[in-house]
């Protein structure tokens, strides 16, 4: 019975779908085609804070974030600091991650311009110092 | 009847859950709670081909990507390539985007020694001349 269910939600969901918070036994189902993402358009950006390692600023970007995610073309989003990892390869001197999942180019486009875009580029870009993004879509 | 239908399963979800092929009205009832991620670890790898726009070469790369996918502690994953944007802090120089969601830390220290990533490096490591990670968790 349990399964009937998953079965008929993965179907009415489609290719692919996640659960932020790995909860119930029943994904453990979990298969490669769950898994993937695809049909999307990833912005990630990282920041690098103006005053380094301080608290307030820190809290204002997030605030900010946070704020910014309401745009509607956003269907996804991560607010991230730097894990505790540390190998050659890893950067971890940014402060602040603002993982972005969209639709499509369109609506990355579109986010650029929504006024709630423009607003925190108005009230939060004088925290950072520097801004590196990279945007990629399906390979 | 649709409605009671999408509070159900939404419960059933819990706070955040996404599907990557926008496709029924019902999901037209995406909220912030939804669009969050969180709870997460996000392990962001770009390449850098040694044979720069060697179509062969980032074929086989996104080959060894797809077999590295069935690493069980792997969430979800995403293989990217630059987007058609160009602004001042866009870096679109590299080939590949490795873009992967982790339950938590521990997942992604298992990865690291999962004898299929070991494999992944053993047979595609001379394919790039460059890797940039970023690590990140809640901030």
């Amino acid at each position: 019975m349990l399964i009937m269910k998953n079965i008929s939600r993965r179907k009415f969901l489609g290719d692919g779908y996640k659960v932020s918070l790995a909860g119930t036994a029943i994904f453990a189902t979990n298969n490669s085609i769950t898994k993937k993402m695809d049909h999307i358009f990833i912005h990630h950006v990282y920041f690098w804070l103006k005053n380094s390692g301080n608290a307030e600023d820190r809290n204002k970007l997030v605030a900010g974030l946070q704020k910014l995610s309401k745009a509607t073309t956003i269907k996804q989003f991560h607010i991230g600091k730097p894990a505790n990892t540390n190998r050659e390869v890893i950067d971890s001197s940014y402060a602040i991650s603002w993982m972005l999942v969209f639709d499509n180019d369109a609506d990355q486009a579109t986010y650029q311009t929504d006024p709630i875009h423009l607003k925190f580029i108005e009230e939060c870009s004088h925290l950072w110092s520097k801004v590196v993004v990279y945007d990629a879509v399906d390979a």
